[in-house]
C-alpha cells in the first residue's frame, strides 16, 4: 500500500495553502530544490563544460525518459525528454503524417488542448497539399474515424472538463482504419494509470510539470513505440538526434531510436530539477494512486454540491470516465477562484466560467479536501466574490 | 572604460582553472547562482502557480529578449527567448521562406554549425516542390547570392575557425538580389560587437549559454526586423506566441510583433539564471570588449606560435576577420586537449583535429593568456598527449 504520508512529507507546501492546482504546477518536491541548487554550483560551477561527461548531463534527456516511461507503460528505451510539450507535438505529429502519405486528415477534438491544434494548424500549413485539421465534439471522434484519417490525435483528459478518452478502445479503432495515433498525455502522466504499450498507442507526448511536479517550464516527453522507432523520421531534425552529434556530419543521419526526437541543447538545470522530482514516485503504485483520487475527489464534489448551490459540475459524474481534476461551472468564477487563492485555496480558472481543481493524492489528503470546501461554501454563501479586486483579470488566468 | 577587474569578480571560477571554452559553456555568474535558488524555493516554492503573474514568469522570454536586443543592435520589442537555437533556426527560415514563396533555394556555407543545416534539411523536407539547401564553400556565399535564393542562411562566427563574415556586406548582397537574410550569432552575441538594425539584417538567432554566460542548455532568442513582423508567420504556432493565449481559441492568430515566436512554457528557473547572467553586461562597452579580445587573442596566437612548433593556426590572421576565438590544427588534438583539462587549461576539441580556445575579457586576463600558453608548450614538448588516458573518446568531445 502506498504511503501518501511519506509522500506528502517529501513536498514544500506553503503554511495554510490547500494547494488544488497541481494539474497545471506540481509543487516542489524537497530534493528538486537541492538537485537544482548542485547542478548550479557543484556542475555548472565547479565543473564547467567538463560536466558533460563528468555530471552525466548528456545522457539526461534518455535517463529521465526512461524514468517516466515506468509511470506511463511504455518500453524501456522509448522515451526521451527534452524542449516543450507543444514542440513533441509537432514532432509526432509530423511523423506520424510522414507514415501515411496518401492520407490528408488529422482528427482531433474540440476539448484538446489549443496548443496542439495551433501546432497541427502550423504543421499542415507548411505540408499544403491538401492536409486538413478535422476537430468534432469530444463524444464524436469514435464515430469520425474513418479510412480517410492519417493521424488521429487527442489528449486523453480535457484540460477543462477532466473527461477521459478511453485510449486503448479509440487506439483500436484508429489502426483498424489504418489510421496512426498521437495521444497527449498533459493531464494523464502521474495522474493516473496509463499503458501505452497496452493499448498499442504510435506515438504519445506529454509535459513534466504538472503531476509530475518537474518545475516551472520543465522539459516535455515523446513516446515513440519500438516497432515505428526506424521509421518514424523527426521533421525537427536537431544536431543531438544525429546519429553521431559530434562528428559534425553536414547532413543529417537520425539517431536510433527514440533519441533522434532530441533536437538541441536541453536545459541542463531544469532537467536536474526534474530528475530530483521524479525521485518521489519510486514507491507509490499507480493503481493506489488512482483510488485515492477517486476518493477525494468524490468527497469533494459531493461535500461541494451539498454547500454551493452556485455551481455546477462540469466533470463527468462517473469517476471512471475523470481524470485527477474536478472542475465547476460558476458565472462569476473567475472572480470566485480570486477569493479563494486570497483565502489560501488554489486552484485555477478556465474560460469562459470554469473553476477547475486539481485532486493529486501525493500531498493532499481529506483535511484539505474539507477546508477547500469549506473556504468555497463561504465564498459563495457570503459573495465574497464581489468585490472589484477579483474581477481584474491578470496577464495569465 | 570598462572594467574588467569588476566583470571578472562577478564570476564564480574554480581555483587553479583556466577557462578558455567561454565560447562553448560560460562559467557561473554569481548572481545566476542566487537568482537560479529563489525562483526555485522563492517563486516555485512558495508562489507556486501564483507566480505565473506575482513573479512576472510570463514576460520573463521578452524582458530578457530586449536586455539581448541591446547586445546586438536589435530594436527594442524585436527579440525574444526560448526553446533552443536549432528550434530558433527553424521557425526564421520557415518565416523567411514564407516571404519569398517563389524562390526555392536556401544558401548556406559548409562552416555553419551542423545543426543548422539539419534544421534546413528537416524544414525543406517538409516543404517538399523542389525546395533546396545548397551549401558553398565560405569563401564563396557572396559569389553564390543571386535571384534564386531564396534566403540567405549563416552563421556570423565560424564555430571551428572563428572566421568572421561581413554582414553587412552579405546581407546587402542579399537584399539586393531579393534574399532575405537568417544570421545565426552563436558565437556572436556577448562576443563582439553586433549590429543587427544597421546591417538590415532580416531575421537572427542566437544562444545564450555561451558568451552570454545563461548556464547550460539556457534558452535561445531569436530576432525579427521590426519590418516583417507583421508578416513573418511562425510555423512553430504555439499557444504563448497566440494573440490571447488565455482566451483558449481553437484557431491561431499569430501575436504581436515577435513575441508570436513564442511557442510552448518556457524553462523558468533557466531563464530566471540567465536572465541574472546578463546583469554583468551593465557597464561593458562593447567596443572595449572587443579590443580586449584582439588585444588577448593576438598575445595568445603570438606566445604559442613563439613555444609551439607542432600546431598550426587555423583561424584568421587578421583579427578583424575573427570572432572571440583561436583555434590550432594538431593531428593528436584530442588527446592534447584532454592533457591540458587536466592540467587545469580548459578549451575543447571539435572533429577532426582542432583545439579550440575562447577568449573571453569579460574574466580573462593576461595571467591566464601566458599560463594557457605555459601549459600548452610544456604539454607539447614532453609530449603529454602520448598517453593512453588522453586518447580514450567520451561522450562529449
Amino acid at each position: 500500500m502506498t504511503d501518501f504520508e511519506a509522500t506528502r512529507a517529501m513536498f514544500y507546501l506553503p503554511e495554510g495553502v490547500v494547494y488544488l492546482d497541481g494539474n497545471s504546477l506540481g509543487p516542489l518536491p524537497r530534493t528538486a530544490a537541492e538537485r537544482a541548487k548542485a547542478a548550479v554550483e557543484r556542475e555548472w560551477g565547479e565543473m564547467l563544460i567538463t560536466a558533460w561527461n563528468k555530471a552525466g548531463w548528456m545522457e539526461q534527456p534518455s535517463r529521465i525518459g526512461n524514468r517516466i516511461a515506468r509511470l506511463i507503460g511504455a518500453e524501456s528505451g522509448s522515451v526521451v525528454t527534452g524542449d516543450t510539450l507543444s514542440i513533441k507535438v509537432y514532432q509526432a505529429l509530423a511523423a506520424a503524417l510522414a507514415m501515411r502519405p496518401d492520407r490528408r486528415i488529422v482528427l482531433s477534438d474540440k476539448g484538446n488542448f489549443p496548443s496542439d491544434l495551433y501546432m497541427a494548424e502550423g504543421l499542415l500549413g507548411q505540408l499544403g497539399n491538401g492536409y486538413r485539421l478535422k476537430t468534432v465534439e469530444p463524444e464524436d471522434v469514435a464515430a469520425n474515424i474513418d479510412d480517410s484519417v492519417a493521424v488521429l490525435m487527442l489528449t486523453e483528459v480535457d484540460y477543462r472538463t477532466g473527461r477521459l478518452h478511453d485510449m486503448k478502445a479509440l487506439t483500436r479503432a484508429a489502426h483498424a482504419a489504418g489510421a496512426i495515433t498521437v495521444w497527449d498525455l498533459a493531464h494523464s502522466a502521474g495522474a493516473l494509470p496509463v499503458n501505452l504499450a497496452g493499448a498499442g498507442a504510435d506515438f504519445a507526448v506529454g509535459c513534466t510539470y504538472k503531476f509530475l511536479n518537474g518545475g516551472p517550464g520543465a522539459p516535455a516527453f515523446i513516446y515513440v513505440a519500438p516497432r515505428h522507432s526506424k521509421n518514424a523520421l523527426p521533421a525537427l531534425s536537431g544536431w543531438l538526434g544525429h546519429e553521431a552529434p559530434f562528428a559534425f556530419d553536414l547532413a543529417y543521419r537520425a539517431g536510433r531510436g527514440v533519441e533522434r526526437m532530441r533536437v538541441g541543447t536541453p536545459p541542463v538545470i531544469q532537467m536536474a530539477a526534474l530528475e530530483a522530482a521524479l525521485d518521489v514516485w519510486g514507491a507509490v503504485d499507480m493503481t493506489d494512486l488512482r483510488s485515492r483520487s477517486i476518493e477525494l475527489s468524490e468527497r469533494f464534489i459531493a461535500g461541494v454540491e451539498a454547500h454551493c448551490s452556485e455551481v455546477q459540475l462540469v466533470s463527468p459524474r462517473d469517476p471512471h470516465r475523470r481524470g485527477s481534476q474536478v472542475s465547476f461551472a460558476f458565472e462569476n468564477g473567475y472572480a470566485a477562484m480570486q477569493a479563494l487563492i486570497a483565502r489560501g485555496v488554489i486552484g485555477d480558472f478556465r474560460a469562459p466560467d470554469i473553476m477547475r481543481f486539481g485532486i493529486t493524492p501525493l500531498y493532499l489528503g481529506e483535511a484539505d479536501i474539507d477546508k477547500a470546501i469549506e473556504i468555497l461554501a463561504e465564498v459563495m454563501a457570503d459573495r465574497l466574490w464581489d468585490h472589484p479586486d477579483y474581477h481584474r483579470r491578470a496577464a495569465v488566468t
